[in-house]
C-alpha cells in the first residue's frame, strides 16, 4: 500500500484515507513509512463561510492548476453537515468535472476521528496526498480554524473568501481576521457591491499586508492571479523562517496528539471496558463526578 | 465562586465559563462541586446551515419560555467564523432584546479548548447553566455533530432547521438526517416552497416519527407548537430509558476525556518543554516520523 500510494495510485490513497478516517492502527503504520516523503506539497486552506462561493472557487482553481500541469489534491470539510459520512452531495457535484482526471484527486473528510478529531485525520490527510506527489493540496473547510492543529496551523497559505453579501462577516473580519488571513479573496466579484468591499477591506488592511484579490468562480476571472498570489506569498513565507516555525508547531501538536492518542488506547484497554462502564454508570448517578473520577482512575493506574 | 453560581449570578457563571474556555485548571474544581447539581436542565441543541435563521428561532424560543417563566441559557457556536474569540456580533445582536433580562444567559463558547477540544468546553458550560438553575439550555451549532461527544450526544433533543431554500440541504437529509434529528423545524415557514418541503420531509419521515414543524421565526408563528413538541418528545424520551443511556454515554465520554486531559498534562509536564521541542525539530527535519517519535516518548517514559 505504502509503494503504491508513493506511485500515485489514486485508489491505494483512498484506501490510505479510509483507514485514516476509520482509526484503523494499520494507518499510523503506514503513515510512518510515508512520512519521510511528506513536505513537497503547497497546502492551501481554503475557508469562509457557506454561500461564499469556496468549492466553486477551489474547482476553477484545480482547472488553472492543471493548465499548468501541477497535481492538486481537494480535501473537504463541511461541518454545516450535521450528517455522518461528512460528504456533502452539493460540493462534490460542483467539482465532478474534475472526477475523470487522475491527476486529480477529491476526498470529503468524514470526522470520527480519534482523540485529535478532526484536525488529526486532516493532517495525516495531508501527508497521504503530499506523499503520493500532489503539487497543491487544496483544503476546503469553514471554521475548523479553532480546532487543535487548525487550518491555519496546518496550511502554507490560508485563503479567506468573503462576497460582497457578506455583510454580518466583515463585521468579524475586523476582530480578528488578519491572524488567520494570508490572503483575502472577494469572491463573487461580478456582483454588486464587490469595489465597495474591496476598498474597505484594502482600508481594514492598511499598508501591512496584501490587497484583497477579486475573483468571480463562475467565469473564472481572477484565480489565474490568485494562484500567482499563493505561489508569491508561499515563497516569503519559506523566506521569512517563518515557514520552519510552522512545520515545527505541526510538528509538535502531531506528536503529542500521537502520544494522546497511544496513551488513551493502552488506558483504555488496561482499564477495562467493564470499569469504565462502572465508572459511567456512578458518574450518571452524580455519586462522583467525571473529573474526580478520572483522578481516582489516574491514581488506581499509578499514573 | 460555587455558591454565587448555584445561586444564580449571572456574573459568577460567567466567570466560570471564561475559565472553561481558558482551560484554567480552577475551572477543573468548580465543576467538580457544581456537578452533583446538574441534571435537570433540558438540554436542546439546534442545528442547521447558515442561513437557517438558527438565532432567530432560538430568541423566539426564548421569548415564549420566558412568556412561561422558564430561565434560559444559550449557548452559541458557530464554526463559520474562522476568526478567535468565536462570538459572532451578528448572533449576538439578533439576541440582544433578551441582554437585559437577567433569568437569559447569553454565551458564546470560544474554542481554544484543551484535549476534548469544543465538545468538553460544551459539556462543561451545559453543566454551569444547568447547575445554575436554567430550566432550558439552548445550543446553537452548525456542525459540532461530528465531534467526540457531539451535540447529538449531549442534547435530550436535538433539532435541524431547514429552510423552503435550502436544495442541498434536503439531498444531504435523506443520508442521515434521521440519525440525528429528534425534532424536523422547517424554519421561514413563510416562504414559497415550505408546503412542499413539509410534504417531501413528510414522505421522508415515513410512519416512523413525527410530522416536521413549521416556524416563522419572523413572525414567531409555530413557536409555541415547537416548545410543546421538545417537551413532549423529552418525556417520551426519558420514559423510554434512552435518556439514561444518553446519560451513561455522555458520562462515558467525559471521564476518558478527563483522563486524557490529566495525562496529557502530566506526560507534558513529565517530559518538560524543551524534551518536546527536540522531538519536534526532529520531526520536521523527517528523522524521525510523529507515530514512531510516540512510541518512543512513550516507551522512555515507561507508560
Amino acid at each position: 500500500m505504502v509503494e503504491s500510494v508513493l506511485a500515485r495510485d489514486p485508489r491505494a490513497a483512498a484506501r490510505v484515507l479510509t483507514l485514516i478516517d476509520n482509526c484503523d492502527p494499520l494507518a499510523r503504520e503506514i503513515l510512518k513509512r510515508l512520512y519521510s516523503r511528506t513536505g513537497r506539497a503547497r497546502v492551501v486552506g481554503v475557508t469562509g463561510s457557506a454561500g461564499s462561493g469556496k468549492s466553486t472557487l477551489i474547482a476553477r482553481m484545480t482547472e488553472e492548476l492543471r493548465r499548468c500541469k501541477k497535481a492538486v489534491g481537494i480535501l473537504t470539510i463541511d461541518p454545516t453537515s450535521p450528517f455522518t459520512g461528512g460528504a456533502l452531495l452539493g460540493d462534490r457535484l460542483r467539482m465532478r468535472e474534475h472526477f475523470l482526471d487522475e491527476s486529480v484527486f477529491i476526498r470529503s473528510l468524514a470526522t470520527r476521528g480519534g482523540h485529535d478529531g478532526l484536525s488529526g485525520c486532516l493532517c495525516a490527510a495531508v501527508q497521504v496526498l503530499d506523499a503520493m506527489g500532489k503539487d497543491y493540496v487544496l483544503i476546503e473547510t469553514i471554521g475548523i480554524g479553532q480546532d487543535q492543529i487548525g487550518i491555519a496551523g496546518l496550511a502554507d497559505t490560508v485563503l479567506v473568501i468573503v462576497t460582497p453579501e457578506s455583510g454580518d462577516e466583515v463585521q468579524g473580519l475586523k476582530a480578528g481576521i488578519l491572524e488567520i488571513a494570508d490572503l483575502l479573496v472577494i469572491n463573487k466579484a461580478d456582483r454588486p457591491g464587490a469595489e465597495e468591499l474591496f476598498l474597505n477591506l484594502g482600508n481594514l488592511i492598511g499598508d501591512t499586508g496584501v490587497p484583497p484579490f477579486k475573483t468571480s468562480a463562475l467565469n473564472g476571472e481572477g484565480v489565474s492571479a490568485l494562484i500567482d498570489g499563493i505561489e508569491k506569498h508561499r515563497a516569503e513565507f519559506a523566506a521569512s523562517g517563518n515557514h520552519r516555525q510552522r512545520s515545527l508547531d505541526i510538528s509538535r501538536a502531531q506528536v503529542l496528539a500521537s502520544v494522546g492518542d497511544q496513551l488513551m488506547v493502552k488506558v483504555q484497554r488496561k482499564l477495562g471496558e467493564r470499569e469504565i462502564a462502572r465508572w459511567a454508570q456512578q458518574i450518571a448517578d452524580k455519586t462522583v463526578d467525571p473529573y474526580t473520577a478520572a483522578e481516582k482512575i489516574l491514581g488506581k493506574m499509578g499514573l
